[in-house]
């Protein structure tokens, strides 16, 4: 017996593929500075750890297969004081926003069908591809361009009869990019024009640098082709809560989602709790201290990265990852180089390779991802160290 | 712009659609025993809530794909008390069983595809057919035969090139019928014979109250093609921890599984923290105990249910649900009765009906599953009151 052809081309995870070497590293007393996931080392909200610590039930129960009902309450004023103004029926609270990620695709796609995504994008989009039997039809965006979308015409000459969405993440993972209020304008006159679904990857709301976030539930066109799919793991730095939510005012969508819901019954019911008590205890400045924490961190990664001779960049405006393009042909060698013969004074770093942020065969050789989720002197040195890297690397590669 | 075929053809819970009823029910003040639902009363082990009440971590991180490793060390125990012998390497934890069954579906099929089951079965086994585009191949098992498996020749016939692996649950979800080890040994045959994986969800494993329980993984010739679904969520009683398993020797089955289970990230790190709590301190006589209690109460539920005229069921010796079948045509306009219409002294009964547990159409109207998960004494009012509804409803009915 043999298992199946989408078992056999299920990626494994460009990000943590590597952790095999990094462990063998730390066995050899390596310190490693870990940029390559999304992991914040900010603390959860003690509002949170309250509410688990004295969580009062004695019998740990399934919940509401669309979520707490008085959780997505607390949802719908988060959401209203970010101007999505939405009910608590058009909220289906996930396990993470994976599986937010799987019930949009599952809603809108067939086998067979296709979505529109613009590369580098979040490596695990093709996971769940692979798992609904759909293609993604990437669109390519430049790293000189600071990965902003490129024209109409070249998005819309991608569209087949088999597409269903267009795929968008903004503040994006993993160029940093944030997507203008025209670049969605635009998006938007695509689905309309092609009757299209607009699925908005916006779990990095709050991470905006410069400039502001704009959702596609801002725009009065998108409000039934539009599915917006968020997660409480960076936000309230909680990544092992696995509390997400699909957000859709199409009943059609919040219907058929509500369905797949009950077939695995309810998403974790501690930690909705705890998702609530954070929501209602959160302080004006929650975000406004996170976001400048981030905004340092960033600035000092981009600082730092400027002083590495051939490096590409532009400074991104959002979520907490940078994209660089290296003067290194093979990053994927690279990479585990970094962990398997590279150190200065026992340390070394452990990045994400480009190529698993493209589904286009041959490109982001040159790329990889730095998670800037250390705190500033952290990565002041994680770069520097990535620097010396890349001169020894290269100087070696010539010899 | 249509939502997809799938989407459409989603199936709504049939335990969960009766729920606004209930709802409106108790908004009129009436009391109801939820038997429709497997949701135990028994309280989650205080040493789960020890774990969850003093949770070390500042931050709620990403755990390890496959589900944290001193975890899955203390399940190898856990396994090997129960005649399992497997490796922390042959499991990956889930996010309930219900991942488990997605992935154990996604791994050995391709869309178009089918699996053998008995029905009547556990109803989300069909919200996952749907969502994996496959298809469920229903074998009858019958209420006269304690839904024991019909001979040999009987599932063989049911084979097609298709059919990729057979799917048994014992004990039995809704049935609580116990597959004897000779069923299994045939099971393993035919599988044998057409080279077939073998899916068997063991999630009510210590639920047995006749006879012993037997694994798949005690049959050396289904170390192979076997792929055991589980969860902790009736065993510890704590269905909304979201916490399960798959289990398999077949490496390219697990392999792939962890592939999926990386597109997802991780299962809730809390409650794997707190489940391995419970199996830390697990003492000799928790499963009796648990055992014991439900045996009474499945016991007490039989001996009631055998008074009322006309209802054809066997004693289960297994899980803690009951199939009976009334002496009514249609369940589902029944269950539906005994939230809106019908009440002795402000109280009432919620049962699930029949046919959502069967694939073939026009199965199950008679049947109803009732869940024993309340104390003895509730349970013994509760199918006093369905004697009554059942008298009433059929009175009525001649009018």
């Amino acid at each position: 017996m043999n298992i199946s052809d989408r078992a056999k081309a299920m990626p494994a995870s460009p990000i943590r593929k590597l952790l095999p070497y990094a462990i063998e590293a730390r066995k050899r007393g390596i310190e490693i500075y870990s940029l390559n996931i999304g992991q914040p080392d900010i603390e959860t909200p003690q509002s949170f750890w309250n509410a688990v610590h004295s969580y009062p039930a004695k019998v740990l129960a399934y919940g509401n297969s669309q979520g707490i009902p008085e959780y997505r309450e607390w949802l719908v004023k988060y959401y209203r004081a970010n101007n999505i103004n939405i009910n608590s029926d058009e909220i289906i609270v996930t396990t993470g926003g994976s599986e937010a990620v799987m019930f949009a695709m599952l809603t809108v796609t067939d086998p067979g069908d296709n979505i529109i995504v613009f590369e580098p994008f979040y490596t695990n989009y093709n996971g769940y591809a692979v798992m609904t039997d759909i293609d993604l039809i990437p669109i390519t965006t430049e790293p000189e361009q600071g990965y902003h979308l490129p024209p109409k015409d070249v998005i819309e000459s991608k569209i087949n009869e088999r597409t269903k969405a267009i795929f968008i993440c903004s503040p994006n993972n993993p160029t940093g990019t944030v997507l203008t209020k025209r670049e969605i304008e635009t998006i938007a006159e695509i689905a309309e024009k092609h009757n299209l679904f607009v699925i908005s990857d916006e779990v990095y709301r709050e991470f905006v640098y410069e400039g502001e976030h704009t959702s596609i539930l801002h725009f009065p066109e998108l409000l039934q082709r539009g599915i917006m799919v968020d997660s409480i793991s960076k936000r309230f730095s909680s990544c092992g809560a696995r509390i997400g939510a699909v957000i859709t005012k199409n009943k059609a969508v919040m219907d058929s989602a509500v369905r797949m819901g009950q077939a695995r019954l309810c998403p974790p019911t501690i930690e909705q709790y705890a998702a609530q008590s954070v929501l209602m205890q959160l302080s004006d400045d929650y975000f406004e201290k996170m976001v400048a924490e981030y905004k340092q961190r960033r600035d000092i990664t981009y600082e730092e990265l400027m002083k590495i001779p051939g490096l590409i960049c532009k400074k991104p405006a959002g979520a907490f990852y940078i994209m660089a393009k290296l003067p290194i042909d093979n990053v994927e060698k690279f990479a585990k180089y970094l962990l398997t013969d590279f150190s200065i004074d026992g340390k070394t770093v452990m990045v994400a390779p480009g190529p698993g942020f493209y589904a286009t065969d041959g490109l982001g050789h040159s790329e990889i991802r730095i998670a800037y989720v250390l705190e500033s002197e952290k990565m002041r040195k994680a770069i520097k160290i990535l620097a010396k890297a890349i001169e020894v690397y290269n100087g070696k590669q010539q010899t």
